[in-house]
């Protein structure tokens, strides 16, 4: 994962344009049946219409004494995206309003945006900014801001039912590494896997997005399809340090998706950050808006706005390790075996079975025997046909995963009936 | 509020009599259309009778040496409410069962009355009983206890709509402030600004009652009309010291009324005294009776039987303030104009709108831009139809008064729609 | 109790056999009406079928020296239960593996069964099984394992209702105080109890069983009618020790005898142990299984497992005492009184009823008159017939039991009306 990260890491992305082409046909090299889409300029999607296609060559601005102090071509972030085509000489007091810096953070690039309106701005460390000198300054974007397309990648993997697990990622950021890159990253090495598995009770929709216009046009094209077969979603962002964990709910908070998240993250991990939807900040904006109202939350590392690296320079792929993208790997795919995994159970005697006779208990009565088979027993004191496999192992207090091999037992010696739906 | 205490504090109210009809007629100076009324003794009221109507003109005791030591003049709590007519001479040891006085507080006369047993008493402090002398007294009650009438207002101010607002307030004691007269003054006021109100969505039905009596008879008369109109209401009373704010809840607990009431009181004022219903005492004690069941609840500053002067003679205008007064009237106010504004809001777009083409959003994206916009987006994100603006304001923990600007702007744009019932 | 449980004391029960024949005749010396029924071995109860019965008559170890060392006549915990016969001599090291001890409690005879598999075994103190010599044993076991029957008794007390109560407690282990006579001996007192009540408005059904084969059998003939009748229900065990009461909740968690159970531990006891039905461990496990689900949890003193003499020689008659019993029965009784006087209860006035024209309130109002009557008059402000005299209890925080007097005055004044339904 971190080698496809490195690969990725140059493109510059943005919400449309080549580099999210280049960065589309990287991934359909792992993922066999990721689909290109392109939609046009102008197109309406609910309240928003997909803007223009912004392309850029080179940009630069080079001092009073002739040096080419920044270089797009050095650090794609140095441009404002979406930056209109400019190429004159100013002076360095009309020049400052058209660039950007953290005094908080001096030596980082920050990373800044002006998709609806029409500007033009570099962004530089604070410490250049600082030491810039006084005089004409000759300054070039070479960029296009012309009708053409807004491009997504989709990746459909059948399964056993049209039951659908959505995950949603995003494409848009230049190079940045934890707040883009580990999304697809984790999201295509996630299809890679699933694509392996033997059974899929579950569909699985993937798809790599453009934040905002990208989910917001997905929606508006699919919108009754997705109600109607999404049974949870993740949005996959941020994925990639070592630091912590997080979960930042979905608006309606107690879906099948919260509720696999939680669960997961409660026993598989040490510690990690919950949040509210009010720190909302992604895609999960469009999903779980009214009247759209998807099963889907987010399972993160450090949560974007809430690490110092976030939106500038300082995001790179030294914050991003193989460390951090196998656990925010690790992570997402426990969920997807849990929800593949998860049923109603109800047990098919009354009263508890004589777990004796089928060799499931020990035969004689001492006083710490009730304690081995007890997660066997409660496990069946509590399928009542009512509650799913995650409701019953938040109840017997173990993690869901301990009881995958017990059900399948019991449901082999007829103990156990499974369903998809509470009986 | 405080002048008009002042005016009626003299006067010497019970249940019935022409204290009560003095009190309502001064208030008839201030309030346009407020309705007096008169119910005849015997009259049945569910399970109770409307009592004779007292009168008293005079009252005192002549100590062995001659001289007048109580003298309803100087004070109407020396006689019990409701004393039967008396005069004759009798020994000290026959007097002392009919004086009451408080030893824990020596220096107050306390607040007695009998109203539907016959008795006669004089009420006196404590220290006085302790000085008086053996020997022979003389005692006089010139009172009357008659069929008449039992008198109460009556304050109707339409709205938009039928559905009403209930305030009431009670006008049956005699010389006392927190727990008497601010009510009624408070609820006179906001009489007052109603009236001056260009608009109202709902009518208010202000009804100044004797305590107990009052309130099961009005409820006795109308209460069909009132379950099927009033949406929320509030028990005026002991709304003028300084020192705290007091919330004491419906026998249900959570009606509108009580909903409005603690979002009000926890965003405006530093800090409050939260009752249980079962600490209840004025007449939410039948707007709440079960079967009668109305959405009525009391926002206060100190609570009766919390506060030490309550029910004394020392309950007086030094205790209740402007200042007291008019920190009860703005919470009340404030609890009208919420319910006022408040609606059920639902976005009219599908995923979040786009703020930007209607100017309601910083066109450059930086770190800190989603804040600046976060109420805002997040209104929208919880105006799902299910809620109403009290509940939307408690999940985005902002009080909901910030809010009623935004909602203007939001349906100037098209983006909301209010309604009174979920949607 | 602590007579009758001295009487049992030494018999030597078993899931089977003249041990439970004998206790049960003993015990319907107590009980006018306890019926015993007999049941045949290989008789299917659901996923089980009743055991050969075991009858044994004696069993014993000669050492090496030919002392009897072990010996069933001293302790009838000596052998293990269900063992089959054995008439041999062998070698120490064979003769050990039959041996059953508890390092950690040296001086206690463990209790150890095999019902299920055909074993043979003798359980001593660790202290003897470590002093035992090397050489050739002498082994008797004269038991019989043979087609018999399964014992039980079943007392019904009809009431004036077809709704039951039940009561629910078990006759299958040797010579152990706490976790055995207890309850049997309590389940008689109660009895006796409920026999000499002048009405009753439930009928109880009383039965005394071998744990788990007893209830599973008695549930597989009886389910139907139990389910339908019984509307709360309390397995007995564990009632006999000094140290504490405990609580252990039907599955469900919030039934009638949940909340009955509760109410009487929080009101009667200094403190209890709240377990959860995970920690369950007696007939619980069989009467609220899945599908069966009757409203039964458990109010004990030391629960089973919980103390240190658990299932070992030293659970005697000196740990449970007169005072243990009676402590355990009082709470039991409370528990049924609570149930035959809890209903719904509805006022009949609108508003608070006039108590002063019925005598029920003082007739002269001071600063404390309110506080005298409160339980009467909040027990009015809560009887809207959706809450029973337990939820009244609750909300009011008293014990229901001081709530008794108070509904039969108002029944009789004509206040309040009960139903056992909510209204």
């Amino acid at each position: 994962m971190h080698q496809l990260a490195t690969e990725l890491f140059p493109i510059c992305r943005s919400l449309t344009g080549q580099g999210v082409r280049t960065t589309l046909n990287l991934l359909t090299q792992h993922v066999i049946g990721l689909q290109v889409h392109e939609v046009a300029s102008g197109t309406p999607a609910f309240d928003w219409v997909i803007p223009p296609e912004w392309n850029i060559h080179d940009a630069y601005v080079i001092d009073p004494s002739g040096q080419k102090i920044i270089d797009f071509k050095k650090h794609n972030l140095h441009v404002m995206g979406y930056s209109e085509p400019v190429d004159c000489t100013l002076e360095y007091s009309q020049l400052v309003s058209h660039l950007y810096s953290l005094p908080e953070q001096p030596s980082a690039i920050p990373y800044i945006t002006s998709y609806y309106q029409r500007r033009w701005g570099f962004c530089i460390t604070h410490e250049q900014l600082q030491a810039l000198p006084l005089g004409q300054y000759k300054v070039k974007i070479d960029s296009s801001l012309t009708d053409g397309h807004m491009t997504y990648g989709e990746l459909f993997i059948a399964g056993e039912t049209e039951d659908e697990i959505l995950l949603s990622t995003y494409i848009c950021h230049p190079s940045m590494a934890n707040n883009e890159l580990s999304g697809p990253v984790v999201a295509t090495f996630l299809a890679k896997w699933l694509q392996q598995c033997p059974t899929r009770r579950y569909s699985y929709r993937i798809v790599f997005l453009p934040e905002t216009i990208g989910s917001i046009y997905y929606l508006s094209k699919h919108l009754e399809q997705l109600q109607k077969n999404v049974k949870a979603g993740f949005v996959l962002t941020c994925l990639g340090d070592e630091r912590t964990y997080s979960y930042l709910p979905s608006r309606l908070g107690s879906t099948l998706a919260d509720r696999v998240a939680t669960h997961v993250l409660k026993h598989l991990v040490s510690a990690f950050d919950s949040y509210r939807f009010l720190d909302r900040g992604s895609d999960e904006r469009q999903y779980c808006a009214p009247g759209v109202d998807l099963p889907v939350c987010s399972v993160m590392r450090s949560k974007y706005a809430e690490y110092p690296e976030y939106h500038t320079s300082l995001d790179d792929l030294s914050l991003v390790t193989p460390a951090g993208l196998e656990g925010g790997y690790d992570v997402l795919q426990a969920c997807l075996k849990l929800l593949e995994h998860n049923a109603f159970y109800k047990v098919t005697v009354k009263c508890e079975p004589q777990m004796g006779k089928r060799g499931l208990y020990p035969t004689i009565s001492t006083k710490d025997s009730t304690a081995q088979v007890a997660n066997m027993m409660n496990f069946l004191a509590y399928a009542d046909g009512t509650k799913d496999l995650i409701e019953i192992a938040d109840i017997i207090e173990v993690y869901a995963g301990d009881l995958y091999d017990i059900a399948i037992v019991l449901e082999r010696e007829g103990l156990l009936k499974q369903s998809f739906v509470p009986h």
